[in-house]
């Protein structure tokens, strides 16, 4: 269990429960959130959800080197008949060793394969925004890459002031999944971000109305409370149309097509960005194996955590220590 | 299990399978629906769906004597304490009990209620609509009511030409959840269906565009083959990036705005329509428990089965002897 769910007076807590690894985003985190949110749109006495993350930030986007490690073992499953897997089902779009084959800088990239294993990824984070139920995300310490899907996805966000909170990997990895920014930020601010990788600060999320609130850190979790309590008090059945009701122009907006025209092109080739992934038969020129992999993947840490603190204007300082990506 | 599966030779074949009750649909035949389309969507050896039904027809709708029976049940069990039901969550929108209560013309009509419990109805049939991979329909009988929503969220029709489809809830019970009519067969058509409960022949739906191929019925089976194994030859990412380049399309034209705001409407509140479901404690008049319940809902049976046969200038004869509905 990587994901702990709570509820109680009318409030389901949902909390991202990896601190040691800055809660980075495993295949099974997506699963379990997604179940969780389930569970509490499901539950009668539940009017509201929060979504937070334990330790010292919300989250640190996806976790590469838990992907490299995968793959490193998927690879060694190839070279001896790939036997001992179980689920995912061998050779789909889940499979490690696919996802491996598929980031092989000396094959062909199947940009279908990518798209198949995301978009379940997607309609992960997504139960946030179809969930019937408000979903208020709390943001403290740094909320970057994949993380912002699921703050993105929610419905409200209350961020600390001096959180960061941004899409780094839009430098060199990829672009964001869940297509939201422009429909949060409007298309100047997302450009602004998107073709910097610049992050924000919470104070500046609040500013530019991406966030609803950004509490000074030692305030961040009883504004929270404030406002979940405000939400709890309202009947159920009218916090579910209201949400409808601004979800439908969200839906006329065009987020559908634009989600899903985005996600097949959603990150370029791996052997024309530079950047090389651990891949099955070590045709990468990295090495293979779980340690050597991990080893590797850190020297090869993605530029938007160098980039964090770098940006003038809409920047901030200090990046957190786990290992991201888009 | 109520749907079968089997893959081999790149074609997965799904088949509803509850001949008895004309494949009426259940909530565990939606469930097993979406997990046989999972299935296929990550096999990397099936290239392509086949969807089907056994027995007399392909589907013919919700089976309401299930639905009039688990709300018997669920009433019974409120008289008791509600003791003894454990899945689906008690008091939950998909709680028997809860949709029971919820169709008391008594008590008040709670749409949200309503729309939560549809709404994932309509994500089970849309999961052939959102599955990479292609999905051919092949009705033989009738395709009526919910049933259409499986036919139309599939890619391709293929109907026998003496087949029934059509939505004659259109009439008096609500109106179909996944909104695809509109797409299907453009604005004018639609309407000229819907405002009518009227059904067309398999030949009338392949004039209309609504079906691809309307075979004699005894050439059903093999011109399905002939269309599978034709599709079957093409590499399953050519086929994932052509169905996506169409349903970008059917995005684009507002598919899940339509859906959504559709749905939260999708029928009238029951107190308003004059066909009354067995609801807990009786209060609609109609006895209480499963074969009393079912007795009485068989002398309601809803109006289209009767209105299948009345159609000028698009109707066709005969009927499905099952008890259909929305």
């Amino acid at each position: 269990m990587v994901v702990r769910y709570e509820a109680r007076d009318r409030i389901a807590r949902i909390t991202l429960d990896r601190p040691e690894r800055g809660n980075a985003i495993t295949a099974e985190m997506i699963g379990e959130l997604a179940a969780c949110v389930e569970r509490a749109d499901l539950d009668p006495e539940v009017h509201v959800l929060l979504l937070a993350g334990s330790g010292p930030g919300f989250c640190g986007g996806y976790d590469l080197v838990e992907s490299a490690e995968g793959m490193g073992r998927a690879a060694e499953q190839a070279g001896d008949g790939g036997q001992g897997s179980v689920a995912p089902p061998a050779g789909s779009p889940i499979d490690p060793a696919v996802i491996a084959a598929n980031h092989d800088p000396g094959r062909a990239w199947d940009p279908m394969v990518d798209y198949a294993m995301m978009g379940r990824n997607v309609r992960g984070f997504m139960s946030l925004f179809h969930c019937g139920k408000p979903v208020v995300c709390r943001v403290h310490g740094f909320c970057v890459a994949g993380g912002t899907d699921m703050a993105l996805c929610s419905d409200l966000l209350v961020i600390a002031s001096d959180a960061k909170i941004g899409y780094p990997p839009a430098r060199v990895w990829g672009s964001p999944t869940t297509a939201l920014w422009a429909l949060r930020v409007g298309d100047q601010r997302a450009k602004r971000l998107l073709f910097t990788g610049d992050s924000l600060s919470g104070a500046e999320a609040a500013e530019w109305g991406l966030a609803i609130e950004a509490p000074e850190p030692e305030q961040l979790v009883e504004r929270t409370e404030v406002l979940l309590e405000r939400i709890a008090r309202v009947p159920v059945n009218q916090l579910m149309m209201m949400k409808l009701l601004v979800n439908q122009s969200v839906y006329a907006q065009g987020l559908h097509a634009a989600g899903a025209r985005h996600r097949l092109r959603r990150h370029h080739p791996p052997h024309a960005r530079g950047i090389r992934l651990p891949a099955a038969g070590g045709r990468s020129g990295l090495p293979r194996g779980g340690a050597r992999a991990r080893r590797a993947l850190r020297r090869s840490r993605p530029l938007e955590l160098q980039g964090l603190s770098s940006a003038p204007g809409g920047g901030v300082q200090g990046s957190p220590r786990c290992c991201v990506g888009g």
